[in-house]
């Protein structure tokens, strides 16, 4: 199962992604971490909103309050 | 117990699959890989409403947000 | 415990049988297979609604969005 | 511990029970098996609202949709 | 450890407590067992609302869907 | 990690504290224990709200109810 | 995977941090310790929302409740 989810995340650290939270906040930023949990480290953390976005920083994200991570480039070949 | 849940969605790897997320959204893709949290990857993801399509590259979902998925073509002789 | 639940969820394999879900959606369908945490898959599944019925083929449920598992004609003599 | 939660729902095997799950449902039936998730078999299963009595045959209920179940004549004598 | 919360409420059986549950509503019985996952027996149990009070019989209450337990007695010296 | 969260809680012991719970309830009573679910038992413990404080003795709360505990005074020289 | 969330986490010890948890509230406060369930304490802790900042002291945390915490500085070098 290498194309497995932990191995995909694993491959996008460096890259920036876009979070879907069970809140429906949007979060974007350069992935530096993940763990077996899906708890996740951002780097220039920005949340956008359809009428703002707000710079946070350095962000830990909880995995149990994140629905999905959107990674528009991919994690280089596999499919 | 051989046409067990995770059996089948091993299967189903490389198909398109559309999924049902708790919060209601509908995600369809090529399924790139799935772990025994039911966490999964697909790419060439699309999120479909009754208004839109939004094209979304490649997805990681947590397993715990994802209610069914659903394999028009099913999995290969199995039934 | 012969007639504890995961026994009797697999005596129902290959038989017709309806869930219920907690998004309140009901599937019919062929149970084809199931694990300890109650992960189903149904073949022929159908979503029925007061107004309209929907032909899904072959669907994959994670067992925590399950509330019930009705078997009209039960798994065979037990009672 | 020996009228623990688990040793009185195995002393009530072959009674009717009456349960209340978190949808506000109310199911009563006879209790065919149990397990250590308060996973629940009801033979005979009829589900009651204040208009109608549904007869559902058997069903399998997962027990994390358990709030409670009761037992009017109890399990034997413990108390 | 020694007035950690299981030990308490080993120390409570075959006395009268008050549950409260996470779907508001609150029991009153005798405390017959009770184990790791806080799921609980109640014997003469009554559901008391600022109406009515609704005699159950014997309850067994699933640990997760419990908020408190309220024992106006305590459980004997201990603070 | 010698300033983590149990051992802090483990040295509140006998100390007043304030509970936040997820029903929004806020509990204040002096901890008489605690175990690694957070798992809590209050005595002399006082619900309160804007409008009226109601006395309940002694109290077990289950920890996946707990949101937060405040205590004003700390648990001793640490930080 | 040394940039992974608790390794983040520890090397915050001592740094005030924002906390937002799942009841929306946000919580600032001196990072004094976390465990591996996300379980968290803060000293001299402030609850802030639009109209009023509330002093609490010391608060610890259930990791079940939290959503993200955010490091305006970050952990040191990393990125």
């Amino acid at each position: 199962m290498t194309d497995g989810p932990t191995h995909l995340l694993e491959r996008l650290i460096q890259q920036r992604v876009t979070l879907t939270l069970k809140d429906s906040r949007h979060l974007t930023g350069k992935l530096l971490g993940v763990d077996e949990h899906m708890n996740l480290v951002l780097d220039d953390a920005e949340e956008t909103t359809p009428d703002v976005t707000r710079h946070l920083g350095r962000v830990v994200l909880r995995g149990s309050n994140v629905v999905s991570l959107n990674a528009p480039q991919g994690g280089g070949p596999s499919s």
